[in-house]
């Protein structure tokens, strides 16, 4: 049985939410529960749920990362921080994944400091996939792990993401695309302009540059941009699911009956949404780290922990960290 | 009668639809038109639409700067190229505006070394407003024109967005958020976060970092971000836009019958489709420079070279560049 630590004071609705979904997660997806916080927290959370016949271990840390810190200085002075002591669960072997609604700039700099990268890779970087309804064929990485990269790391990225394509997605010979200002050559900002020769002399399957309206018609199977970028994405994808949910409602109302709204339509909005929902599909992998880590939306509420902890106990049925660390040896090595 | 140049051989759809819409454009607008580009193309276009009427002259430019061309170069070595051509003629009073759908970078290039930026405003940033229906109430700056900014840069767009939002959309103290990975305080990339502590210290009406999803919520009347940034936020909301518009008609085909689709659904859908169409509020302004300059998109066709040259009549009755130089002064000088 796979054993996940839960970091259970990340995110904007810790602890309560987050407890709440990792029991439920752990009782669907039959997984041993590690809860890393404040023991008295916790055991508060947990006797309002029904957690007989699970494995749950409360593993004590007493100190939390607000969203409001710098990632490196909170990591590096506050030893005992729930995200902290989660990570290392899964460097010492005790877990076999870290899943966390907080801080992704603090997970990630836990990740690298504690789990350490594979070797040849700089950065972590997180892998979005299946994210608001996009599409089973299309991942994006980063989604917002580093707000600033270098070439070099963005070509990382595409390796990373193209491993995971091929061998966990499926996809034979995953496309890869980097995210840019027009499909010419020649767009980019720097940073971009300097990785396209790099990622036009790899191996990977890439196709150059593309743009923002390319994501949801899934011309790439990988879409590669920096983390900053990459969260500007995911979050107007969100803010644009709400738009369109609600001027579609709008719209129609006024040319169907009511009873032809609450019938079809609005069951049918709902269906759309639940496709679309981060709080249902939100969460993100972080690849190039040697553990799994695996990152949701700060406003993650219980079912999107519930889908975190089946996401992460499949990943690692799927030796993630394996299949990523042999992949990018093959690249790199060819 | 306001005097509009337009760039006959600029987009993906030059000449044809260029020249098309440029006098559909005229028409109902009541501008006179200088068509921009090689006479002999101009004429033969201009041979199948009924021109009568109107008051037509066409400027004889010989190049064409096409999108794969780097912007400096092409626009450095080639002096005949249309959009070069056509920007001279603002400069020389001939024109009150340029209207192009060719190379955004070109035309900024243009703007900034023939029209010249606004005294204390270093480079030109592309204005979009009432854009993919998101509302008449926000404007997004820098739309394209810039990939590479400094923080200084970026507050000097927060301004020219404010006066603009302020002035021409008569927003009474518009509300100017910089687009960020985060809402908090210290998110963002490096230029980002340089830039936060400028724009804190200014007169704006500054609320902090905003996140993708903030901009069709519609929180901040001014969204400043740099060009490559912003390109995407323009893109994937077009991507979505299609997504949106297929998947709602794809889930509710299964759940309403035929005739209801056909008689209501579609077209509510297509007035969505409307209010979120590229090629109908496919057209930014570029602000900053001693001259106006209206750049759309480049898939435009016929529709929205139409729209372009009815925005760009009245930003010219504006006055625009007037108004951005005044508030430009009353801000950096109080």
């Amino acid at each position: 049985m796979e054993r996940i630590a839960v970091d259970a004071m990340g995110g904007d609705h810790a602890p309560h939410e987050i407890i709440a979904g990792a029991i439920r997660g752990a009782r669907r997806a039959q997984v041993a529960l590690l809860l890393v916080g404040p023991p008295e927290i916790i055991e508060t959370e947990l006797a309002k749920h029904a957690a007989n016949g699970l494995d749950v271990t409360i593993v004590p840390a007493e100190e939390v990362i607000a969203m409001t810190e710098q990632p490196l200085a909170a990591v590096r002075h506050k030893k005992r921080a729930s995200i902290v002591v989660a990570t290392e669960l899964v460097r010492d072997g005790i877990a076999d994944a870290v899943v966390t609604m907080g801080h992704t700039g603090a997970a990630t700099i836990s990740a690298l400091f504690i789990l350490g990268t594979i070797e040849g890779i700089e950065r972590p970087a997180a892998c979005l996939h299946q994210y608001f309804g996009i599409g089973p064929r299309t991942c994006l990485i980063d989604g917002g792990a580093n707000t600033e990269v270098r070439p070099e790391q963005l070509l990382q990225f595409g390796v990373m993401g193209s491993v995971f394509a091929e061998r966990v997605l499926g996809i034979p010979r995953p496309t890869v695309g980097l995210l840019s200002n027009g499909e010419e050559d020649n767009k980019g900002n720097q940073v971009n302009r300097a990785a396209f020769p790099l990622f036009k002399a790899s191996r990977l399957n890439f196709i150059g540059n593309i743009e923002g309206r390319d994501i949801p018609m899934g011309r790439a199977n990988v879409v590669v941009s920096d983390g900053f970028v990459g969260n500007v994405v995911i979050k107007l994808t969100e803010g644009l699911t709400e738009w369109w949910l609600h001027a579609v409602e709008t719209e129609l109302s006024k040319a169907l009956p009511e009873s032809t709204m609450r019938k079809a339509v609005r069951p049918a909005l709902a269906r759309l949404r639940r496709r679309n929902d981060y709080a249902e599909y939100g969460a993100g992998l972080l690849l190039g780290v040697n553990g799994l880590c695996v990152i949701g939306h700060g406003r993650s509420k219980a079912k999107a922990v519930v889908n975190a902890i089946r996401l992460a106990k499949s990943l690692a049925q799927a030796d993630v960290v394996g299949t990523i660390r042999d992949g990018w040896l093959a690249i790199a090595n060819s």
